[in-house]
């Protein structure tokens, strides 16, 4: 992953962990649940982005790469991942 | 929400802020971007369960209340609350 | 379901069988592959509001009278089934 | 679209119109709102599982080509559709 991919990723990883620890006090807080759900479902975005992000940082580069190179079994992997991402993003 | 699904709900919250900052150490780690993707998606799985649990318990509390209840707004309230939520879930 | 709902999703539907109509016909036209998936996505997020329609309905009508009624179990199932399609759609 | 997947996406496609046919004539005959619904999420499945094929069948050709080939505009634009049509599938 380059530098600014990796610093986005764990800046937004960092943030949904602590957004995600602010949602357990609302929990033991007796907050109105379908407030709690809204705020988990906000974190669910900012997963979803942050795959986003690491799936264009990875097309760019792996993708990019085993796509040019020589080794038709790696090129194939590789296209099957993108697949399985997608399908089972699908279902999320 | 009953004592039980607080409990349930705040071990799954514990749960997945630990697992992002197990995915955190792998983004810092160079991971293969795919093999993150997939952790990131065993997270989303886990909120959406979360989701679940929570709005299994709204509507037999919150919801079974305000409909046998005597106050028509909060009735409408509630019922607008879930296909609120419900649309967003199909977003995710 | 109310008239006025049944209405709405009947025409909805048709809107969307025609749309995949087209989209088939895109297909045999060899028409971009982007541009196809973008169509079926646009056909997924009007199904989306189908569902949302029939479940606002659903829950005025249906779901209420049980609520309100004599039989637990009739309860019972209700809400659950409000749970199963709740969480199906989190995995659409 | 090589004439296999041509092929398996129409006959998909063409089923799946005939599936939301049969749920406008559900809708007619007063089936339970919940049965209707499951009978959308699953229509909403089988266009997924287009989308699944097609997206493959596009990494294989047009994809592989554009990342061979010379022109770094085309690639570019190749990646960012990957990347838009992963973020809508994220929002389904």
């Amino acid at each position: 992953m380059d530098d600014t991919t990796k610093k986005a990723v764990t800046q937004r990883l960092a943030s949904a962990a602590g957004h995600i620890k602010g949602i357990e006090r609302m929990v033991n807080d007796d907050v109105y649940c379908i407030d709690i759900i809204q705020q988990i479902q906000a974190v669910q975005a900012a997963l979803a982005k942050v795959n986003t992000l690491m799936l264009d940082n990875h097309l760019h580069t792996c993708v990019t790469s085993a796509i040019r190179g020589d080794d038709p079994d790696e090129r194939e992997r590789m296209l099957q991942e993108i697949t399985q991402v997608f399908e089972v993003t699908g279902k999320k």
